[in-house]
């Protein structure tokens, strides 16, 4: 078993990586948390899959464990489901002593985490992600939320997990556009922090998904030791974390083009990372080859490399409503080569006019 | 101006006390939030009295203010209630450099505390509280929350605010009922910590409400002092902070037993305080004549010594279900003397035989 510790003083906690976790989370739970009684909040996709094992597992334990099973699809993550989660908590009395088990992609993560951080003023928080987006990003930092009409993740917390139990065997039932986008945000920890996940990858990549799955205890380990690394240092996201959003001023500014119904997140991201850095290389700010390199591993991954045909005034429109924007500038991320990025405030107008 | 520190490290804010302070919170907001916009929260009562001298004060100091107006009364401190000031932050462009101000009593400040606890994942926050509740307890010390039909607070945060601002003048509105539910709490502070206060209140309840707000820039600050005290010693309420709760599982009993449609929360106390310390003091647990000293002062602030007819039965089956309960005990607060206070670990069932 992998294990990275979140470092953040009395909120450290520990992301366990292995085959098989899914059955060890009962001894798992009560080592870290102890006697707590667990809500487990899962999906109609992932519950029907892995709830039981996770429920048999708990109460081999000797815990009280009690689920709840949601819609799923990011219209869960909203304050009506939270409210729904807080009626639940209420009819199985789970007290300030006990925990939330999120069990299931990103949207349980964090609806199942707001409503853990908001339960009786918050209590303990437990993730069990099922999707390489999830294991490899949300599960890991403590960012909570639902979104509204008006837009993504507006109401939230910041509530760190007490432990993060990692399966990559659980990726095994995951669908194809799901593992795609995992796989962008894969590609971007390579790309900003560890130039030797990138050559992993690159290696890995033509070989497909059995070739991946193959190095994915390595590959979900190197990855979380880069978010460990840099929520531990910017927990509350007022500096380094930014680092984080490599691809996603243009991915977002393509998802809004495209209302949220064309390109999914990673795959967004992907083609975002890949256009900045052909900008930035040809402005001379990134080592020459780079943006070669990083459209082919994304084109190895299935992933697009080339954002999709959106004018490209519209994308700019798009870039200056960023939340990111800061009076007149906007902070984007760069890669200075593979393994290394900086962040600059850079001119919509100017720096993205060669878009598309 | 009295200034007194809640010192919580990086969460650490200042309480000012002044007469006058709503006419100032321009400049104050802006000396300790610098150029945020402010969104002011406030309800239909308060409201029509003080919402446009504190926005002609914000915007006089050069800040953008806006305000939403809600119903009175706790019905109003609800999810749906929480999700009305997300569609207004939405609306009126509230960022993570902005900040809520609550303009109001206890309501307020827990429902508008609570919108900026996760609104963006937690923006400043600002209260004016214009109750004596208000003022004494709940602006201080970061609890804030909403109501379900299930129960009170269930859902909530721990987010300390930036600055609080207590303006005396702002009880001369007061209705009679809130103002006597504010003396329960401030006698509560003399009682468990405070004996100079507890004898400024035997000294000037004689001379009623009038006599009593001559001295209340003291009285608040003695009571505020206490409270930032115990706080920022216990911020997250996991042990020193219960001393708060004195009178408070008899008073939580009473207004089971009535379903919150008798006495006013205060009062309840109040009587909670007095039965307590007769039992208390009949166990030679508590300073002989504590319990008299007791009874004497709430009768001359016009607050009830004694439990109202309710059985002796109900009462102890309610405080079994008391949400403090351990295991087979209560933990209640008792007195030694006036002005020192400790915790114990009770049996209901004895500890409460003599009931009524």
């Amino acid at each position: 078993m992998r294990t990275i510790e979140v470092s953040l003083g009395s909120r450290s906690y520990p992301v366990h990586i292995a085959p098989g976790l899914l059955d060890q989370s009962g001894p798992l739970v009560r080592e870290h948390l102890g006697e707590a009684a667990v809500a487990v909040v899962t999906d109609d996709r992932v519950g029907p899959i892995y709830l039981e094992r996770v429920l048999a597992s708990l109460r081999g334990s000797g815990l009280r464990a009690v689920s709840v099973t949601l819609p799923h699809g990011e219209k869960t993550k909203c304050l009506e489901q939270a409210a729904e989660l807080y009626r639940f908590f209420a009819e199985h009395h789970i007290t300030r002593r006990d925990a939330v088990l999120a069990l299931g992609g990103g949207v349980m993560g964090d609806l199942g985490g707001f409503a853990a951080a908001t339960w009786l003023r918050g209590v303990r928080f437990v993730q069990l992600p099922t999707s390489l987006l999830a294991q490899v990003d949300s599960s890991v930092g403590g960012k909570v939320a639902v979104d509204l009409p008006e837009g993504k993740n507006l109401v939230g917390a910041f509530h760190q997990p007490s432990l993060v139990l990692c399966d990559p065997r659980a990726l095994d039932t995951l669908p194809e556009e799901f593992w795609r986008d995992g796989l962008g945000e894969v590609a971007k920890y390579g790309a900003i922090r560890d130039e030797n996940l990138f050559r992993l990858l690159e290696e890995a990549a033509p070989l497909g998904r059995q070739g991946l799955m193959v190095r994915m205890d390595e590959i979900l380990g190197r990855c979380i030791a880069c978010k460990a690394d840099i929520v531990s240092r910017d927990e509350l996201d007022t500096g380094e974390r930014a680092i984080l959003n490599f691809g996603h001023s243009l991915g977002h500014a393509v998802e809004t083009c495209q209302r949220y119904s064309g390109l999914h997140h990673g795959e967004a991201v992907a083609a975002g990372m890949a256009a900045i850095t052909r900008l930035s290389e040809k402005q001379g700010l990134t080592e020459p080859g780079t943006a070669a390199r990083i459209e082919a591993l994304l084109t190895a991954l299935g992933l697009p490399a080339r954002l999709p045909e959106i004018p490209a005034d519209q994308l700019r429109a798009a870039l200056r409503r960023d939340k990111k924007a800061e009076g007149d500038g906007l902070r984007v991320v760069l890669l200075e080569r593979i393994g290394r990025c900086f962040t600059r405030l850079v001119q919509p107008e100017t720096f993205f006019a060669d878009l598309g």
